[in-house]
């Protein structure tokens, strides 16, 4: 099918929302957002890609403090992204990418409060993917190579820093229904289903 | 297209999840529950219907107190009755008609903690529809005759009592993702393209 919408995707650690992404957008043959956001950010900052990855996602507590006390200011350039703790310089970096690959025309963007960013276009469809504990840790041991012992901690634990980071600069609640158009449990689906459940909406909204 | 699923349905006031599911029980050609449990309720107990849709979906504080007090004695029969608060009689009444009507066949039942009272069954879809607030604002007004000036408050009081039966009966927290299968906010969709994607959901899982 034709698509004319920004498709953002949250979800939960283990759910299998990257994969459902990446096949949606290959189903809607419009472009997929997820690590690349990274390297893009790595790119335009010059910093090293790894770097980011290893606090993507994560919340610093220090932005609102140092946005409170008139650290940063900001123009029509980017705060004074030196000073800036790394995390926040990832934040700051990656909503301005995805505003701009937005503009860019349709695609799937995964996480990184993409739905908040994009609150004010009216050409965005938020989705929220999520599954029963069990499945999530039977993924992540077969999928994602964790540790049986270790896994229900994993998935537990990176869900709760996702919700923070979410929380943290979106002022929202990360997971309730009313920031998404649609939350879909995919346990008993496989991800082309989900991608068919998602297709129906986007088909029944036009 | 055939279904052989118990499809429970819970609901934000002014969602229209109640047009949904009567839509839903049509398409599928399968029985539907609503206030009709009310009926039966009143008919196995001998208590006036009008009294009973007074307290509907009405949470006490006194089910929890009363079973730790051992003020009812659950055996065999249905406890003591005559004994208990109206609120408690008419969940303890569904509850049990929820359970009968389900062991009869494919139905939707909407609202009354119908995923909870069905847990164990293994042939259960639960769908939680839920809308903007100015929609189901609008629609208070439009659909169910509440004053403008009043719908806001009419619509937030109404889902504050509707939470607070569910999380009292069934322990858990109305409206979360995790109790349900599904979650389609409603807002850009007519009833029938709601209907539509839960039908479609419906085809994935088989």
């Amino acid at each position: 099918m034709d698509c004319n919408k920004i498709i953002t995707i949250a979800r939960q650690f283990g759910s299998g929302g990257r994969e459902i992404g990446e096949k949606l957008s290959e189903r809607l043959g419009i472009k997929y957002y997820d690590k690349e956001l990274i390297s893009i950010a790595a790119k335009e900052s010059g910093v090293n890609p790894e770097v980011f990855e290893n606090i993507d996602e994560r919340a610093t507590n220090s932005l609102l403090y140092s946005l409170s006390m008139g650290l940063y200011s900001f123009g029509n350039n980017f705060p004074s992204m030196n000073e800036m703790p790394i995390n926040d310089k990832l934040y700051l970096l990656q909503h301005k990418i995805i505003k701009q690959v937005a503009d860019e025309g349709p695609c799937v963007i995964v996480g990184r409060c993409a739905d908040y960013v994009l609150k004010d276009r009216k050409d965005v469809v938020n989705i929220f993917i999520y599954a029963d504990l069990d499945f999530r840790i039977k993924r992540a041991v077969e999928i994602k190579d964790v540790k049986p012992s270790k896994a229900e901690q994993v998935v537990l634990k990176t869900d709760k820093t996702r919700a923070n980071y979410y929380n943290f600069y979106s002022g929202k609640k990360w997971g309730l229904p009313e920031n998404y158009d649609l939350c879909i449990n995919r346990s008993a689906l496989s991800a082309d289903k989900a991608v068919d459940v998602i297709e129906c909406y986007l088909k029944s909204i036009r």
